[in-house]
């Protein structure tokens, strides 16, 4: 089963990638790696705002994460015009936005781990890190980039 | 109009490259990719401390970031010997000391992304994440990382 | 002398790389590169917790950095069979677990980059950026993510 039934299976449907409204863009490719943006958590198109350890849930944090995962896709679907060109996911940068004493960053950023292995299969195992940061633009809850390879 | 007729217009004078005082080195090139270190914003030649949502406005972190970007095209100039040869602005990594209250990161990042626009043009439009953090080496109010490919 | 005879003079053992328990891997390479997963600090096993400017000296924040140096070679040697095929330590970020007020990120991340240059040598001197974040997984005082080229 390919990567676009996987996607129909879930009932996923990729988003439309937004006009970058300032100096910068969602993604560059260079030889065959494309970075990524940091993209924000969003709901109802908007964002998706608070700290994990306050506000936000870890249970909350994780759809955030698999959300954001999905955002990716469609960002990696607009650079490539074509998921099945995309040969791995290389990394993610998760960054949680964490009041002080919040420590489970790595069961946040499983949410967009765990959606990558479903839709990609062994080619979405990437390397990761995840940590706390302070902010997020738009006071978000979790921001996350990508490293991913194509053929 | 090139690169160096750009810098002059604006009468931007790019810095001399320091010597790295550590066991680190202000950029590393692989294949055709340069990976910079992260540059830390300084006023007066000295670090620009504090955070924004405190004691730095907004408007002088944009400032700051601003800086930082042309000190990175200084670390490019060198690592390359001639900006000419850069091909794309890949990535930026903007990281704001910020307050936990402090949302507004990507206006401050665009301070750098603006600068790379004008120097570069198309070839400016970089990828970038930028969030909050706890606290910056020195206490500098803005540190940026940037990959960048050359030609 | 080589690597291995450098790790053995300073009485490093590389550490076994452990399964990773969740959705992504330790390392992924991507043509010459590798890139790690963050490794978080370890003492006894298990994670090294605390904030530097609290509970964490910045010697032990020091001590932890170059102990997740360590780690990352074992990733290194895990990832490449062999370390001499290491041609380059490209870059590390170095992620610190700080309070507030703790402006030494730098000094810590000197842990880990003293090490590779003792180790690798010239090959060793890497590009990097050091930050303070508002947590860590696991409530480690340090994590450190890496790129390396292979030859």
């Amino acid at each position: 089963m390919g990567v676009y039934e996987r996607l129909q299976e879930k009932g996923i449907t990729l988003p439309e990638v937004g006009k970058p409204v300032a100096a910068f863009v969602p993604w560059v490719q260079t030889g065959n790696l494309i970075f990524t943006s940091g993209s924000i958590a969003k709901r109802n198109e908007q964002p998706w705002t608070g700290k994990l350890g306050a506000e936000v849930s870890l249970e909350d944090g994780k759809r955030a994460a698999r959300q954001i995962a999905v955002d990716l896709l469609a960002v990696l679907q607009a650079a490539t015009g074509d998921l099945r060109k995309v040969r791995r996911i290389v990394k993610l940068l998760v960054l949680v936005n964490s009041d002080a004493g919040f420590t489970e960053q790595h069961l946040v950023a499983n949410g967009a781990s765990e959606l990558l292995a479903e839709i990609f299969g062994e080619e979405g195992a990437h390397a990761r890190s995840a940590f706390g940061v302070a902010q997020i633009p738009f006071g978000a809850c979790v921001e996350i980039e990508m490293i991913a390879e194509i053929g």
